[in-house]
């Protein structure tokens, strides 16, 4: 691995988690160098001795390792793909902490190996006020050699790294996966925050409650888990018909007060097809099955 | 008061989680009457000493206090809304268990009151598998003088018993935002293992993670009620923007696999019309004002 490593690195991107990741890694010691689009972003990291560069090319140069944090591949490709960039980054590794989809990861990774550039993608699972701290989950793809060469820098991001395998897409893949399961929960809980407030009940009231459907949520996670691996999906417990009813009355009631049910509505379309094509007896995890049909 | 209550209990519905209620109830030593629609159900049950009867206006004749858990208001209706049952429930409690909307518990209310009847509605917030555990979690509203006289009964159910006010309609509004949160996430999640079936990731690989990001969501609902009910919605730290590019990713991914997104496309419509109204740099939650708007 011909990659040049050091105690440095390069931060590009500089939102909340860009920000989060440059500070994580100045309190590691590490000389870090920032740079963001828009500048004055860097002010509080320059103060606490973040090395500030007029330009992204600038910026990669003094660093044999890059982390790009910006909004999708979109911004970081606007970013990387200038040729005075591009031309920098010859022979040093690009670390993707920009999430974006499987197949963007995979064009990058055809990009950086047509220009002599190590590439490895990440993403980042947990909030920015994570990182640092026991709770930061970071998941990567990409060379493993790789991924082990950097990891001492990377591991002053705190909390729990884990490689996923050298094909590239994998990480962006899982992170499709769970930013899915994160921004649905979020949504039902949106929406049921505006149902419960008009039915006169307050978030702080429902939210103890909600905390406990949170609760429950991780263990069924892992026990539905089997079930879909293994095309089984007993309803014995609760079979889809009865989430339907509970489905429908979710959107009878947000509908009856004037409020758009189009997430549940969606939701409670999938189980009704399953119950459609014959399986009314079956648990509701059968939507994957389903949903998966070719 | 009035009512009459002794050691003993009926339920009426011996789905899965009226055999669990039975069963609860059998374990704590109450005499147990039971009744199902279709017969056969209560076969185990009258095994572990459940008295068996022909019929509801016989099953709600044999206690002072009769449980209904069916699929929904529709079938607690057909069950308790039969001239003999009814007048067998006369100066009796009806307490049910049944989830459906708030607008059929007030509805329900009216009819008891109207034929001398106790009605206590109630909600379980918890899988049937928890039933006569710790781990359950049940809600109730109406008369609370009512709720006391009967909760030594009710606490054989086991966990967290909580009477959240004297409208009729409040347990069933809890019910209904808590299943909006509950089977909105598992939508998120059986379309989440989908897509990453489809990019070669098995759910047992995935669930890790998964489990992760439900631990995750208890906090940020407690932190991001404060928001709601102040009206404040920090986008500091996320800024609906960036939920909106991960959304539009997941929809993307999903579809490229000829996968339907139809819930996370509903999801995104609202986040989407957040910003259209001009609050793209505030947080998701922003979305809970959107929808309560009138
Ligand atoms: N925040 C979190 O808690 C969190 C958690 C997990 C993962 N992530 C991921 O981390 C990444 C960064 O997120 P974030 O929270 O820092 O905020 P963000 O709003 O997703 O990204 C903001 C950053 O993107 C840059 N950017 C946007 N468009 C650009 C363009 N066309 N060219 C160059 N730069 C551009 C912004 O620069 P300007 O300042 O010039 O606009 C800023 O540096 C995202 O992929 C996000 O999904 C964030
Ligand atoms: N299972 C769980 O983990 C769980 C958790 C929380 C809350 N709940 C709630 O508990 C209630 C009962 O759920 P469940 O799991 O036992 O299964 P369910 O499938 O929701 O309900 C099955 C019961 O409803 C009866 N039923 C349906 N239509 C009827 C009608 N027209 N007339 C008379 N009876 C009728 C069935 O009788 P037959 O046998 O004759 O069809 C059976 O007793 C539901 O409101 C559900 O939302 C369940």
């Amino acid at each position: 691995m011909t990659s040049y490593t050091d105690d440095s690195v390069t931060v590009l991107g500089l939102g909340p988690m860009g920000r989060a990741l440059a500070g994580a890694f100045l309190n590691a010691g590490l000389r870090t160098t920032v740079w963001n689009r828009t500048p004055g972003r860097d002010r509080e990291l320059v103060e606490r001795g973040a090395v500030s560069v007029r330009s992204a090319e600038e910026a990669v140069a003094a660093s044999g390792l890059t982390v790009v944090c910006v909004v999708n591949y979109d911004a970081s490709d606007a970013i990387l793909r200038r040729d005075a960039v591009t031309a920098a980054l010859n022979g040093r590794t690009a670390v993707s902490l920009t999430a974006d989809t499987p197949g963007r990861a995979r064009d990058t990774e055809r990009w950086a190996t047509g220009h002599g550039i190590w590439y490895l993608d990440g993403a980042i699972m947990t909030p920015a006020t994570t990182i640092g701290t026991a709770d930061a989950v970071v998941i990567y793809s990409g060379p493993e050699e790789l991924y082990r060469e950097h990891r001492p820098v990377l591991n002053a991001l705190g909390g729990t790294h884990t490689h996923l395998g050298e094909e590239i897409g994998r990480a962006a893949a899982y992170d499709i996966a769970l930013l899915d399961i994160f921004w649905t929960a979020m949504a039902g809980y949106a929406h049921a925050l505006a149902v419960a407030k008009a039915e006169g009940v307050t978030a702080r009231e429902l939210a103890p409650f909600a905390k406990g459907i949170g609760a429950i949520l991780p263990p069924i996670f892992e026990e539905v888990a089997e079930e879909v691996d293994t095309g089984s999906f007993s309803g014995e417990d609760n079979p889809i018909t009865s989430a339907t009813s509970s489905m429908a009355h979710v959107v009878h009631t947000s509908e009856a007060h004037g409020i758009d049910a189009g997430v549940m509505r969606a939701a409670e379309g999938m189980a009704r097809r399953v119950i459609g094509l014959g399986h009314g007896t079956d648990g509701f995890m059968r939507v994957t099955e389903m949903l998966g049909r070719r």
